[in-house]
């Protein structure tokens, strides 16, 4: 199971420390997605969508063994990884539902970008209410926790 | 950029035709995930999550070039496939929020599945309101479309 960039993630972030650790805590940051030239027709129809899912290759990130349990930004307890969303997983896939301000040619402007530059992008997914947004009464170990700590440090790196 | 599988991901679809193309389509539909024994630790503090988003790989679809235009699911008209959820991708990466009933060891009971059986299961993290819930005005093209149809057929195999 290969995976071929399709594009580029730039972004005011320029190293984890600092950098907000979800699109909710990176409100008005901007970014813009560059595509390459040969997905670009896959973009069609894409600006009608208010938001966007990317999902992206976490490029500076270590995963060991060790990884499986880890001290995410938001608790000072070690968790199972998949019940986080750090960054250094098994597979370093990351999720961010970021909006879409416009798209000029293969250039997409995003805002509320939590995602350090020059990030290799690998999909592009509307984001739908219907599929994507669920109340749920449960967040486990989150749960107080959101907050506490909005941006990152190097931990992962 | 290589990945591995962390799992299987079993459900009652054995083929495309007939399963439903979101979980909000699948309501009821019971799976399981079975991770593997290296990526058990892993697990810790998941069950306390009512929703999961599984990164899974959409192992029986083809990619051709020309398929960055498809025919959705959901519409008659030729759209761009980042504009789209539809399972032939250039990076054939699969994102669906599922129900969490239990973990017993190395199994996870879920419901709301729309996933063939049998696929490569490669990340699990925790479904967040706060970093996935969003209320959006516009959704394009799937404005009006969602829920002509619920189910798949064979177009992507």
């Amino acid at each position: 199971m290969k995976l071929k960039p399709i594009g580029v993630i730039y972004s005011p972030f320029l190293q984890a420390t600092g950098a907000p650790i979800q699109p909710c805590f990176a409100k008005g940051a901007e970014g813009r997605v560059e595509v390459f030239e040969e997905f670009v027709p896959g973009l069609k129809d894409l600006v009608g969508f208010e938001r966007i899912w990317l999902l992206y290759w976490f490029d500076r990130t270590v995963f060991k063994r060790s990884g499986l349990l880890v001290k995410p930004y938001l608790d000072r307890t070690r968790r199972g990884v998949f019940a986080t969303r750090a960054p250094a997983r098994p597979n370093p896939i990351g999720l961010s539902a970021v909006r879409l301000r416009k798209i000029r040619g293969n250039t997409l402007t995003i805002c509320d970008v939590d995602i350090l530059n020059g990030t290799p992008l690998l999909d592009i997914k509307p984001y739908v209410p219907q599929f994507d947004s669920f109340s749920v009464a449960r967040i486990g170990w989150l749960e107080g926790a959101i907050a506490k700590r909005t941006v990152a440090d190097n931990r992962f790196e």
